[in-house]
């Protein structure tokens, strides 16, 4: 190593991990990147010593949203700041949240007001996904390429929510610029109709507590529309992924088509493996806290939890995410009016927010011995890296890579607990959960922003805007 | 026997087979039911010798069309005359046409319109099945549960065609109400949407001569709308039978849900059995010919054929019908004009003719020991007359059902030919196709139809409406 | 109906359930047959009235043991007296038990011998089946076929139990004489070495009580097996039938068979679907009448009772037997033995009687909406007299057959205790289990056996041997 | 890095590949480990420039035969030096043969017999897989643990073979010590007895020619064991790993189990990707060359090899290996002897050459896109060297591991020809396929065994033994 090329930062001792492999050196970083592995680095400019802890990539989490735009009056407690605070104190050092196309606007206009909004405020790295919400022949065309040429190579469709959804054919169509463009379509799957239909049924039965929304989204719901999309995939020739998958009937479908050979991707969050239907009927303080478990598609129980962990685990995931929805529960439009008697579960805001706990809570899963720290790592960071074309830079602790790095203690053992946490949401569906592991300290490009639990107070706006690569599936 | 109760009709040591039994006796017959079973019967008025011929339960045809009004000036060439005669001159005794429903008009006229065509014309008796097009809040809450009550219990629905097809939501609503109300839906269950975008892919690209009609419907779209229509009974908690299934991909659908407990009935063809997907390739005189073969779903391949067969011997298949849709070739929209340079493959009215053809289409497996002689009056007489309401008068040879009986030639070999047929359609894909068995002499009621093969001219007309009960699944 | 051919009996306005119909009519019988079915029929020497009630075939029991020579001191408590006197009182005409070869000795020698201990007893009709335990050459070039063209057309082959199990090789070569004499091969599916692995283990624990008997059996012991012998059956290109499936995992070998177009037959029994594991656990008096409950495969639980009713209506299984192993409890080598302290669970007697409450308690199961009369009649009668060779005499209500009917009351309810049955075995697993409907009436080729729920004490012996055909599968 | 620290090999401008990274760097050796990876390394004592060449972790064989002590009279042309250096020149520097146990004897006898054959022959690292034939008592209690605490972490077990297969009860309890001490059991999964009775029958007729072998082994008998074998560790709670998977059947259990959330583990081999059943069928020059491709289980056909192509990639297995079986065609005892006329195809000696083609023929595939070059790495080296309990020695290019490392041209074509290869076989039975990449320079522990696709005569004997720890499944 020349002396003119003096190390910036040295991490020594380092019990390195990656999606594969494990060994214990220091790490040698210059301008924010990986330039050395090796035993005995020379001198860096600052020296932190990770004996006894382990160094982790730092978390992609590729399935978040902050500060989108809403409908309804509604709005979300987090924005860029307060979002990427948070899950940088949760061990994440990367966020793909959405860039969301109304109907009748265009793509364009969405990713350039999402700029806007990232813009002075995220604290660490960002991509975008597009929402498609209305693939006009101009969407289709002309926007949707140029976009994907200029690094937003992932696009999420709905199959439900009507300010959202997509027709079949319109779907089809979607994935046809992805097949000829190399982008990667992820979809919402859960079939429109069934829900609205379930959900007329049951509030014209007058059951409008939060728990009934389980019941208006039961999992065959889930797995035909799962089962539709991956159709879809097989005709257009082209991978998707499916985001958010709940329980074992969509786990079935997944890997029956990835048993046939289609790249079908699947994703799964913390709700899955932690809620249950049970926490949208507890009455807490008001009566309806049950509310604030209220996502889609909705938890089960607990055989669908063992088959989520499962499927972490024999490979029918990649992708393990946050779905970090923050919308807080006393709020006006928040999630406690939809729950209150004078307004049917529909009325919830749907989603959990989850941006600083999704790792703890999985690494507690590697704790109990139902994952191994590599199926951490590539579930939480290397895989979502790869398949949002953010990798090399991003997933990975090897020379070449951006200095994204996290410290994890272990073995401490840290309760969950909403004043604990740094985002701007006034609850956490996951309060008084114990874990053990926990990211102690947390490096962006090489700077400390996280040290031993304490946010350090970077400059809001350091984090920059990723130009994703191809998908690689 | 009392001697004041003279049989009408004695068929003297006949070879009786049921769906389930098999035994040698005389049959007695009076006022058009069969009113004895035995050993040594007395003197009927009319003597019947059927040594040597099995005596089957005439055939009862559950899935044909007879003079549909239809769109776009193209006709059906069967009206109920010669579509009935060429019915039981194939062994059908019972047909079941479809009234079918226009968009914006109203079920009750469709059915009174239906019946003006069948009166005084039919030769064998009827029931009709509904199409239920455009399911209003009337049509779902006043005219079906009317129609249902005066034994119109079987109504089908489609999940594509433009002018027919239901979206997701109406079908809940229609399956929703023959639950309530015991009647049973039978489902065409191809996705439009896929088959539109593969249409407009395949005409874009200059594809459009009848061969193209498979590769718009490929197997994966037959089995997408299978999986939905599944999921909708499911939720609805309701039977539904799944009409003309062509392949493998459809079957594993309906497996699975039979396996988990769901009454998912189905049905298939003789297509599905003799045609390929080559056989819409074939150029015949004037280069087109395959659109004779053009039906939907598209026959498949020979390893499909064979799943078929497979899944009509092991319980998959509860129904073997004709689909008969009695396109004429050379027509002013007749099957050749879609054939034609001119026009791409989805001007091709679709559907082949096969109601005086698909008992001994069926009955050439028993001959080749592919399904037993129960099964073939199982599929083909009792299971329909069970599941369209019409057991017990018809669907099989017991004291107390309808006289309907067709004496059957196991070792007759025919080479079928159009000139031999009875229909009014000026071909059959068919054609050349040697079968062992024929139905030679039937009986309606009592009244010999066909004697020897020879058809004996009964008056038209005499043919009567049954009215459904509640279907049997 | 010539006068000099009068009937001896005839059943007045019966309901006449068969496999696959319902009719209301006259039953004329003369000479132990079925001669005419028919309304008004004329004066029999004898007349009974059915008036509200049904009339099936009798039941075929084509799984039951009696005074089975057996090793150890243990000795089976009933006799062909006792226990075709049970099994006509349950609505049973036809037994099927088990003429087993010893190792060592000749199969003639255990026909000779079995016929010797059913001559003089039977009050109904009997075919056996032979037990295969010794495929000597002479065995299988020799006396096997010999006794195929005799009339025993069945047999069965263990995969566990020292004294008789096959190992794979001689499987194959049963098999292979199966197929070329077209018999039919019965299988005890479950893995003799699992099972011995894991008793030493539990028993080296101390774990010893009755109940430990389903540990040492878990499913995976059966499924493992069952998925062999299906093996053997493909490779050998023959049907076998899967005798008394206890559960799902099993079920689910067997319908994957079925589906690919394998021949796999499949027996199910009372004990699947009205007793669990938790029922060998039951103290009862002495501390471990759990013991009365012990058989093998043992049962289950809940969930795999509700996949054998699943299985029984959806068509996986064809047969329903009773599989009447009479051990008495209190006796010197009985199942308290066994169940005692002093003795492992491996010491108990295999097997629970039931060949009397066979049909009550499937019938219950037709009268709780589980299933149809016709597959109530299928399962119980049909099927078995067809699969064993014995249709067109036994399994049916047709001209021709055996007058072997019974008058089953569909709504009188009995609550089944021990005192009230016809065997010789000191309990019954079902004691205080109330069931809807009941046998009232029994006729074995016209003669009435039982009256209005008397038994009518016919000659011992009266029975006759059957030879059976050949298996209609 | 310290002026003392001098790197004894550094390796410049490497395109690195591991199972999960790609990264360009230079890498530094010392002492025979890599102790560096970074840009711009300081001066080595050798230098090598890696422009243009991929750096692979160097390929482990977890699945090779090397002078295995054989019964009657047959021999394997391979010893430790011969294989060895075929390995190394084909890309691998690991071998795991086998110390194979002769029933009667001890292991222990056979791991020290095996120990010599190794010592002063072996070019590259090798550890030894254990064969237990004979699982007496003092094996079961004190050998295999001995053994197992010395480094010997895996056995392999057989069903079939009569000189070494096992009964149930064995592999039962061979399994239950492998829990105890954390070994991992190998499976070769066919059906001993299916095996031996279809090979009379086809013997019996005069089917004897190499062809027939595959007639002897068909699908089910694999697929048999392989359901067996996973029903055994399941219920032994314990990982297993099924060896030379052959097709879709065995494959179809295997995930199956693994979608159970059950450890069983399965690897694949050239031989199934690349030759058929037809190649068994081959004349050649002597009329029975098709000898030459008699492996067990035997190839099957493409829709197989397509099948085993598919679980490459998605995840069912975990291992590439050769199984490297190197008889001689020409030879006394040879693959020809059984070939030949006088001789059926039970006394062909099974399994072919393969250690040296392992490796560029799975390259390949890469080459043509149907896997990654990180699935590559995975299945060839990183996963058998975990699996093994190898790592992190070998498998991966890390900072601490051995500086096996194989810089691959991944352009070059090659056609193979079994005069270029460097194994003592006569013949490979890949003769003539083409495959784009190859491995052209080779370090074992630093040191250059082959330069430029040139052998470079090291010591023989200069490969050391490894003492295998704990297996990560």
């Amino acid at each position: 190593m020349p002396a003119d090329n003096n190390l910036d930062l040295v991490i020594r001792n380092a019990d390195v991990v990656t999606a594969s492999d494990r060994f214990q050196c220091d790490i040698g970083v210059r301008d924010g990147r990986i330039v050395a592995l090796g035993q005995g680095l020379p001198q860096g400019n600052r020296e932190i010593d990770a004996t006894g802890l382990l160094a982790l990539p730092g978390g992609v989490d590729g399935h978040c949203h902050l500060d989108q735009p809403m409908p309804d009056g509604m709005r979300m407690a987090d924005d860029f700041f307060t979002g990427t605070r948070a899950a940088v104190c949760g061990g994440t050092t990367t966020v793909i949240p959405f860039a969301a196309q109304e109907k009748g606007a265009s793509l364009k206009a969405a990713v350039e007001d999402y700029h806007s909004r990232a813009e002075g405020r995220a604290v660490i790295d960002y991509a975008f996904h597009l929402i498609v919400a209305d693939p006009t022949p101009a969407v289709l065309q002309d926007e949707l390429p140029t976009l994907i040429r200029k690094g937003y190579t992932s696009f999420k469709v709905y199959m439900t929510y009507d300010d959202l959804k997509l027709s079949d054919r319109e779907m089809l169509e979607v994935l046809d610029v992805a097949r000829e463009h190399k982008a990667l379509v992820m979809v919402h799957a859960e079939n429109s109709d069934c829900i609205s239909w379930l959900t007329d049924k049951l509030t014209g039965e007058g059951r409008i507590a939060p728990r009934f929304h389980g019941l208006a989204r039961p999992a065959p719901v889930e797995r035909e529309a799962t089962h539709r999309a991956i159709t879809f995939a097989e005709l257009v020739d082209v991978p998707i992924l499916i985001v958010h998958v709940s329980g074992k009937e969509a786990i079935e479908q997944i890997r029956w088509a990835q048993g046939r050979g289609l790249k079908i991707l699947a994703e799964t969050c913390p709700q899955y493996l932690y809620l249950t239907a049970d926490d949208m009927g507890l009455p807490g303080d008001d009566g309806y806290e049950g509310a604030k478990c209220v996502c889609s598609p909705p938890p089960r129980d607990p055989e669908n939890q063992a088959a989520v962990w499962r499927a972490l685990v024999n490979g029918v995931f990649s992708v393990f995410s946050s779905d970090h929805a923050p919308f807080s529960y006393d709020d006006p439009q928040g999630k406690k009016l939809g729950g209150s008697t004078e307004h049917s579960f529909d009325h919830i805001p749907n989603g959990v927010p989850g941006i600083e706990t999704r790792l703890p809570l999985l690494f507690d899963g590697v704790a109990r011995g139902k994952l191994s720290l590599h199926q951490f790592v590539e579930l939480t960071s290397y895989r979502p890296a790869k398949i949002y074309g953010l990798y090399p830079r991003k997933g990975t602790i090897a020379v070449g890579a951006d200095a994204d790095i996290v410290l994890w203690d272990p073995v401490r053992k840290v309760r969950i607990t909403n004043s604990a946490l740094h985002h701007a949401v006034d609850y956490t569906p996951y309060e008084g959960i114990e874990v053990t592991g926990w990211p102690v300290t947390a490096f962006s490009r090489g700077d400390m922003l996280v040290s031993n639990g304490e946010y350090l107070e970077p400059a809001a706006g350091r984090g920059r805007f990723l130009e994703a690569g191809q998908p690689e599936v």
